[in-house]
């Protein structure tokens, strides 16, 4: 993997500059990332990247190409440059496991480290988090109402082209079964899916001699696209071409649910009756719950879902919550929690621990924060059968627990997402705006 | 560069393994990338990332890893794998500068190759564009009601990590001066700021004594950010450590028309009436507006810049609008329009052409899109007093333009973008949902 160094804003490396000057650059801190709201008035959040995000800080590392631009363009001094040639995470990361639901204050991720090993992967976590948990949040939605049919993320085209390959893992944790995005394909061993667009169609003398070269080339099980001219006409062809063992038709335009129904009753004239719709047009989790009633096959999304429908950035921020005093391991001293008290921006310090109170029902009733502000460990015991434990610990040491990545760890919190979503009131699955369907207490 | 060869959805493969199948593959065709509406109402967009997507073009390449991985997961046959080991992009390509201004079918990209050459860029080339497009449309917005204050981009944190450093060019095409992000500085040579955040203050063990750091380290020129715990104090702290010689405050938080006027009061009663006043507080082109009467020296933007400000994809697609017979070279016949009549999908075949009608005021009224179906070649004369040819060669023979690459095509794409904004109609620039500034005109 590249170095991620860089991608980063500046004044990380700035204020390593000046707290290595100031002396305080070694001071024992603990950081954490929140969201101090869901977006778009939604019942709950997915929190997705986490996996990503550790592979992302073990690639974390300074080489010479980065020292020289540094060196060149003054960024910070030669004591910094030398720092930072040594620079490798060697504190330690708790988190919501990947795939778990959050709400507003709900502490997602905990570093604790020097300040400057934990200011100085601030961008870095918040770029990923707030993507990723952006895409899934959203992703989670379109599946719950594609109640159990097939839904793949075919967006890479609506986002920057390395984000899709991001976004394709984050819809597949939260639900999603398939990608079109063969590097998603690649880098993380998720299905792939996809077989022709208009342009084929388009490019054959006429829509039969395109038929009939995807059957040729795929066999009768393929998914022809029928809406290129008229959708009634491209059924017909279909049906002809590939016999009435074609595998499926899409459809990707029209107003669908009316469409839908007069491709179903076509179909089953044709004596089609095992042949599948597929549709695939601008839909998001409002369109896709309007189509509960409609014959729909599978659906697949584009646009809304890698652009968090709505909701581009998932609003985390990493803030400072506590320090320690400027001696080290033993001798640094109780945690001293700190806060920011700017206007509708106030955090709330010290170290937090977080549990989900689950009741006789094994439904979620509470997000409880627990503001310990001084050092007690992670984990303590609680009764286990009505509080869970959220925070997971991603990182030991500067080492990431193996579990959380690669192909592995986006299978995990695939199955984590799926276990959570059992535990939540089912009012979080109401589409309209309201208030997270929990409420984060604090004690 | 990496390959940049699976950012690519797998139905462009499968069409191409089909087309080889059929004999239609090496079809001589024209692909063209455009917009059928302006996101959001606008009433102009900017047309950001082709410099980006010329280079990532040449590092399409399918190198083992990718040819094993196909082949392994059977995406297509032994025959379309040869091919894609030689594939290298031979053909043309033409389009809108990049910078330059664009409307409602506007013909953004015209790429002319056989089928399977064209076809396989179709994802990477609306996933650059709609991106970077999106962001760069929105940063000018911003731009033009920053009434020349400085104006920085620093939202690396609100997307996906890579998307970040094309959003940081962009919004510099668009005019912005600089960006935090430290990649895109050492990547496209851009312009980077950025001193400190909250936790700098939170770190110390006052207020005082993070700025005490902050002034030892930078001297009295830095910018301290002065909102951690109380506006008033921490500007009257900032002057008494740095002296009235302070290069800046930065404000983050608040109803910002009626704190900034304070805290300019403060400074000038201090004496400190050089010091500047940079706001960073959830910005967007109407929180931009908004202050355009109150005495702000420089504005930071995040969120709403690298996120589109509501408009996170800038909706272009790529259709087959031409093509010709079998045979190749002189042989190959005449261009063939094609179109799709899907619903609301509706596209227009044939070579375009595209000119801005400019009136005797130097400004710009119509956007005409000459559509001439047959291989008339570009450019041809028209009177260039009143109309300005908008397509330009990039890829010749399939070798890219250098003047478009890199640092110096970013500079001339910013250079490109202050030209054109000249040239709009001054309705151009009111903030308000309404049509495009200018019609678009087929003849």
């Amino acid at each position: 993997m590249n170095s991620s160094a860089l991608l980063t804003d500046r004044y990380e490396l700035t204020m390593v500059d000046a707290a290595m000057q100031s002396g305080t650059a070694d001071r024992l801190c603990l950081f954490e990332a929140f969201a101090r709201r869901l977006p778009h008035g939604r019942r709950y959040g997915i929190v997705a990247g986490t996996g990503r995000l550790l592979e992302l800080i073990q690639a974390f590392r300074f080489e010479d190409s980065e020292l020289d631009w540094l060196r060149d363009h003054g960024v910070v001094r030669q004591p910094t440059l030398d720092w930072l040639a040594d620079y490798r995470f060697s504190g330690e990361i708790w988190g919501y496991q990947e795939g778990e639901a959050y709400f507003p204050g709900s502490p997602l991720l905990t570093v604790e480290s020097t300040f400057a090993e934990g200011v100085i992967l601030e961008t870095l976590i918040l770029s990923v988090l707030n993507y990723d948990t952006s895409v899934a949040s959203a992703a989670a939605r379109m599946v719950s109402v594609a109640l159990g049919r097939p839904i793949a993320e075919m967006g890479s085209r609506r986002t920057g082209e390395q984000s899709a390959v991001a976004a394709a893992r984050a819809a597949y944790i939260a639900g999603f079964d398939a990608t079109s995005n063969l590097e998603a394909g690649r880098r993380w061993g998720l299905p792939t899916m996809g077989t022709a667009a208009h342009a084929f169609t388009l490019l054959h003398d006429s829509e039969e001699d395109a038929f009939r070269a995807q059957v040729a080339a795929f066999g009768p099980g393929t998914t022809l696209l029928v809406d290129t001219y008229d959708i009634k006409t491209g059924v017909e062809l279909a049906v002809k071409v590939a016999g009435t063992e074609l595998g499926a038709v899409r459809i990707d335009s029209g107003d669908l649910p009316t469409v839908v129904a007069a491709v179903r009753d076509q179909l089953d004239s044709l004596g089609a009756v095992n042949t599948r719709i597929t549709v695939t047009s601008d839909l998001d989790e409002h369109t896709i719950a309007g189509l509960s009633g409609s014959p729909v096959d599978a659906y697949g999304v584009g646009t809304s879902v890698v652009t968090g429908s709505g909701a581009p950035a998932a609003g985390m921020v990493y803030k400072l919550v506590a320090h320690k005093g400027d001696g080290r391991g033993a001798d640094a001293g109780d945690w001293i929690p700190v806060a920011k008290a700017s206007v509708a921006k106030a955090s709330l310090g010290g170290r937090k621990r977080a549990l989900r109170r689950i009741d006789g029902t094994r439904t979620a009733r509470e997000e409880i924060v627990d503001v310990q502000g001084t050092g007690i460990d992670l984990p303590v015991d609680l009764p286990s059968e009505s509080h869970r434990e959220l925070l997971v610990h991603l990182v030991n040491g500067g080492v990431p627990d193996e579990r959380y990545l690669g192909h592995a760890g986006t299978v995990l919190a695939r199955e984590h997402r799926a276990a959570v979503m059992q535990e939540l009131p089912i009012e979080a699955f109401r589409l309209g705006q309201g208030e997270p369907v929990i409420p984060t207490v604090y004690r």
